[in-house]
Formats: structure tokens, sequence, C-alpha cells
């Protein structure tokens, strides 16, 4: 029995750089036959464990600023749509819960896009229960049953288990991705994961 | 009188992700017809303003242990050898100071390529004068007169200066482009810089 290979893709819907990635990994991997296996987590409670209350990005006035001209040149580079967050970083807590009980779901890509594109190309509040029944509407997913298991004390647990274990990994930022036990940070190494993993560069189980 | 279109490259010899940009700056410039401004600048001072004593490299265990990895893979993409520095970040001193008053130099590119390389490739101290007196030599530089005037007064006086400017910039990392007002930051973002030199795409002065 083969296998495609795979990408872990770890993201938070609160990480702009994340955005970058969620609106490209789908159909990049797909070109290279390359499987993504989505990996949502709380990326506030990795920096939580560093003794930070917010994004670096908040903390660090000077990257801060340069922050988001970049996000505003390599989305224009990208042809995507970028709208600055008026609330920065934004919770997401019930959509990653979405996420983690849909991973395996065939329209899991397209609900990532749509949750995050509204963080980033619409400036709205993403953890919401309207709105993310409005998304899963929109998919012709049925929302009842699904925000009921994600809403599940164990789907919470769970992801608090996917948490720390990105935290045991190493990952100290989104979008990070890992092929086998190789890590890549950034989206910026997205097509170098990408690669690896078309290569079967896996030295992980 | 025109110029030919240039970029700011602020750098430090200490940076890791400096080496990736140095070693093939002037070669990527030249083939876009632009100019290299050569900024070194005392990064550590800027850290220091931050409030931290080392690199956030040192300071994040988590994001340091990935650092070393990706330089691994990034030198074997570029083609570069690698080797991790038993001692970082490098103490740069003498090297900064013999760029700043050499940076209009036909030499400058050659000279910045063998320091860093020193460090990144040999693991050697790179902060001594018998080193930097070699690296001249070997470019047929005479070295007397030049480590004089680096080491003048003046010259260090105008390190700090550089230094002061880089933070009043914004700068919070090495390496960092400057095309006209617009910054760039990392080496990931060398070729961006480039072509928004060639385009002209200068808001500044």
């Amino acid at each position: 029995m083969t296998r495609a290979p795979a990408v872990e893709f770890w993201f938070d819907f609160g990480s702009n750089y994340t955005y970058l990635a969620m609106m490209r990994i789908e159909q990049e991997a797909a070109r290279r036959g390359v499987r993504v296996a989505w990996r949502p987590f709380a990326l506030g409670a990795i920096f939580k464990s560093f003794g930070w209350e917010t994004s670096p990005f908040v903390l660090q006035k000077a990257k801060g600023d340069y922050v988001w001209k970049d996000m505003e040149r390599q989305c224009r580079k990208a042809g995507l749509p970028w709208r600055k967050p008026t609330n920065f970083p934004r919770s997401a807590l019930l959509p990653l819960r979405v996420a983690l009980v849909a991973a395996d779901e065939p329209w899991i890509g397209a609900f990532c896009r749509a949750i995050i594109a509204l963080n980033f190309a619409h400036d709205r509040e993403i953890d919401e229960e309207a709105v993310v029944r409005t998304v899963l509407s929109s998919l012709d997913v049925d929302a009842g049953p699904v925000l009921v298991a994600a809403k599940s004390p164990a789907n919470k647990e769970a992801l608090r288990t996917q948490t720390e274990r990105a935290r045991a990994l190493g990952l100290f930022g989104a979008p990070t991705f890992l092929v086998g036990d190789e890590m890549y940070w950034g989206n910026d190494r997205l097509d170098d994961a990408l690669e690896a993993a078309t290569r079967g560069d896996t030295t992980g189980p």
C-alpha cells in the first residue's frame, strides 16, 4: 500500500503569513501529487509558552510595521486581496475546532480559505458561530452537526492536545510545514516543503 | 545626470541570513544593472535597543534550532559551503569598520564575501586584526592605511552614526534592503528588492 506523499500544514487562522500559504497550498500540492494533512493549532498558546501575551508582530513594533508593508506587497505579487485587519491577531478558536473535526473532509480546503479570507481580505471577525455557520452553508455543508462536533468537550480537548504536540515538535510560528521529520517555517518555505514531499524526503515514520 | 538604480544593502557579518544574501547580491544586482550601496551597521546595538542582549536565534531556542536546519538546506540549495558557527553571533566590529571606510572601493564586495565566508563556511573568528589584514592582502589591498582609517575615531563614530540611522529607519534585522523608502527584510526578499530597483520603485529621494 502506497499513499501519496504528504505535507503536514500547521496553521492558525489568526496568522497573516498563513493567509499567503493557505490560499495556494491545496492547488500547489495537487499539482505535484502531494496530499495536504491539515493541522490546525492554537498559535497563541505557543506564544504564551514563550512568555508572550500576543503576537511578536505586536510586541516588536519595528517588525510589526514592516510586516504590514510586506503583506501588502506579497499579496499584490500573489494576486490576493488584502486588507490590514483592524484587530490582530484575531481569535479563531471556533473555526480551528471546526477545521480539526473536519480535517479529512473534502471541503476542508475551501472552508479554511473562506475563513482566513474573512480575516485578511475582508477584515471580519471569525470566531463567531454565525460567521462559521454561514461559511459552512455556503459550501453546502450541514452546519448543525459540524458545530455540535466542533464544540464537543472531546474536540476541545483534541485541539489542546494538537497544540501541545505542536509545541513538543518545536513549532514556534505559523504557517509551519512538516515533511516527515523535516520542519519548514513560513510561506517562503512552502515550495521547498512541497519539493521535499515530492522527492520523498521523509526521515520520519 | 542619471545614475544606475540602487539597492541599499544593510548588513552585519555576524548575521547568518546575511551570508546567503552577501554571497550573491553583487552578481544578481549587476545582472539587472542595479548598483549596490554597501551599508554596514552593528546589528547587536539594534538588538540592545530592543532590550535583547544577543540574537533572537539564541534567545528563542525553538526558533534557533530551526534556523540552523534552515541554513543547512538554504546553503545546499544555493550551492554554498556551510559550517555551523561554534560562536554565534560573532563579533565583527573591525571588519564592519573596514567595510564602512571602504564602502565605495571596487573591492568591497570581494572583501565582504571573504569575511562572511570565514564566519559561516570556515567557522573562524573575524573580529581580529590579523584575519582582516590577511583578507585585505589576498585582495591585493594595502592593509596598513585601510586599517588605520578603519580604526580612526572618526570612522568609529561614523559606524555608530550609521547604526543609529539604521534604528531610525526602522531596521530590526539583517540583511535589510532599501530601495528608496521601501524596506525589504531577509535574503528571501532580495529578489523582490532588486526587481523594485530595476523598475525604479523609489519613492525616496
